[in-house]
């Protein structure tokens, strides 16, 4: 009995001390933080710990509530005597996260971090060290160059963008020409995306260098292309224009691409590769067009999104899977990749394009990012995997 | 008696009514505001109407004050019934402002902005429409390329960047040389800022289609650059370095662009320019490296900022200025400009150079951009207007 009420008084110590720590409700936290490469020069914030926790700190005195919010989730920050306000998150995936601030109810840039274009919005970034960043490191190593290219575009009546990544020898070596690859981003995000947080100029300077991937070219344009409505009572914006990328990139990206640059202009020296709404453009638009491309590159998205259930392949995109066989004769490279963590739709549908490819008989490379979810470390790696496949 | 009463009872209700007006101070506003150039794609805010004030508007539901602040003064916004704040500027100049907002004592961007690197920091930019804004903008002309080069630097023991502009025709005549104009930004500011808020590409691309300028390429660099001081306790950051920008200007980025570019590389077709403390360094590094250059441009500063004394040629630069007849045979163009609008120091020590040049017998041409101070529409202009007459 003696024993039971020992072991009695134990256990109710053990609750209590318990129920104390869920009501402080504390994580420890490693203070080991550092400036995120992505801290403006000069700021001490953002910063990262190796839980991958991120802290930011912004001077509100007179406000009553400051939040940092990183992919969705928001995080209180408490001010100290001098007004200044500090905040952790929860840890979070290695890689390139999107975030902002909320100054009592206004969602606010961070002004101590770099900004990119992504969820819609040039804001905040911050980047959680990996292990294998030494892919993506600016190294002592040749660099290419990343140029901006303008072009007027007939079709959507727009001045448009793109950004051009030229190999290292590309000036040197003025005789050469070399193989294009079109790389697009995802939804929200603009034609920035892929050299800035995508880091897609040092992934090929590194794989150059190491004589894993072979010289190319890489554009890099904006999926967004709206073609006029016409009519006296056509809308001139809105939901009355369409969508004419593809139209873009083939009557006129390509054709100025191929005219201004030193490229191999024919279908076996020209790829496509995007990520999420980029891969479903990269795998209708290159299905469209097989007299154009040979290699085909889907990070994190397929054609049936956001679709996991099993594909007919008689009616899918016009049947154009029927024979996959045949189509193997055809496509050098067919690549796809996403990363482990995921969020639905993407694991299944691509899961069901996968298995339309198996079923058809046309042979896949596929290739997952262990521990990302649908984000820029996922992509990075997939461009790292991809591109030394290609033009072999 | 009689008229004096009357006279006295005018009087008074003159200032009466003045009295009135100081005490509601509401200027009318001209409600023709539009969205600024520089408002995010798909944002409606920042706007600016047709006296040059700059609308901005931001939900802070929560919020007890909110502040537009431009040129460093701060404007009250007001908030409506959704809890979103809008608030008008005083007219601004034409051209080009840094901006940022004030929530509850946050110094934020403005999250509908573009952003773009001054004033110490990337933030808010916004621009107010001038009437020559022709010459910079995007025109149905033949485009040249911007260009990200990534350089090593062995001086300051860290890897550096420039943006390299292209003409129009570099890449379609490949047998082609061309000369070369340095042009550097203004402190607190970086080597995206001619391209960027600069606008010198469109400028250079339009007076090229005009056959106003010969094809040139143009390299803006970072102008702040520290080498490592050594010893066992000296400090690897801070005071303890120092600047090195004339060195690695003159022993490894005009080396690197000479091996890159197709360039002349001569001194007389090297030209630098540059803006405010560009424009000290400009002067002292060209001056200091006759053998090197040809062409010289100082954009609102010179290098006797900010002293509006006269200067003693005999002491001034190690004596450099004492022969302006012999250096006018070395120097083709020495060229210098402000904006009427400039404040102190800017006026007084340019002016105490030209008169030092004008002694010394050393020719130089004059421009003042209209209206303008120490912003970009001044070094837009500058730079149109020193361009044309480089490499003739």
């Amino acid at each position: 009995m003696k024993r039971h009420i020992i072991g009695l008084v134990i256990l109710m110590l053990t609750f209590s001390s318990w129920s104390c720590l869920a009501q402080t409700d504390q994580p420890t936290v490693k203070e080991d933080f550092n400036p995120s490469s992505t801290s403006q020069p000069g700021k001490e914030y953002p910063q990262v710990n190796s839980e991958g926790r991120v802290r930011t700190s912004i001077s509100a005195p007179e406000a009553h509530k400051v939040l940092l919010d990183i992919g969705g989730v928001k995080f209180d920050m408490t001010k100290d005597e001098n007004g200044v306000w500090t905040g952790d998150s929860d840890p979070q995936d290695p890689g390139f996260h999107y975030y902002q601030m909320w100054v009592d109810g206004a969602a606010v840039p961070d002004p101590n971090s770099l900004y990119f274009y992504g969820a819609g919005r040039w804001g905040s970034g911050v980047e959680v060290p990996c292990d294998d960043q030494d892919f993506f490191a600016l190294k002592n190593v040749p660099h290419g160059q990343v140029r901006e290219q303008l072009y007027y575009s007939q079709i959507t009546e727009k001045w448009r963008r793109c950004f051009v990544y030229t190999p290292p020898d590309y000036e040197q070596n003025v005789s050469a020409r070399y193989p294009v690859l079109y790389l697009q981003h995802g939804s929200f995000e603009d034609e920035t995306g892929w050299a800035n947080q995508g880091k897609a100029n040092l992934i090929l300077d590194n794989l150059i260098a190491d004589k894993k991937a072979v010289p190319m070219i890489i554009v890099m344009d904006n999926g967004y292309a709206m073609k006029p409505s016409r009519g006296a009572d056509a809308p001139r914006r809105g939901p009355g224009m369409f969508s004419a990328f593809e139209d873009v990139l083939i009557k006129e990206v390509i054709p100025m691409i191929d005219a201004s640059y030193r490229t191999i202009a024919d279908r076996e020296h020209r790829a496509m590769a995007g990520l999420s709404m980029g891969a479903n453009q990269t795998i209708r638009i290159t299905m469209n067009n097989l007299d154009m491309f040979s290699h085909i590159g889907g990070f994190s998205g397929t054609s049936n999104y956001p679709s996991p259930d099993k594909i007919d392949r008689a009616a899918f995109m016009d049947g154009k899977f029927k024979d996959g066989k045949a189509l193997g004769k055809k496509i050098k490279l067919f690549w796809l990749g996403m990363g482990t963590k995921e969020p639905n739709p993407f694991p299944g549908s691509i899961a069901a394009f996968r298995e339309m490819l198996d079923e058809a008989g046309m042979k896949h490379v596929y290739y997952e990012s262990p521990g990302t979810a649908h984000e820029w470390l996922t992509w990075r790696r997939s461009l790292y995997q991809f591109s030394p496949l290609l033009f072999r």
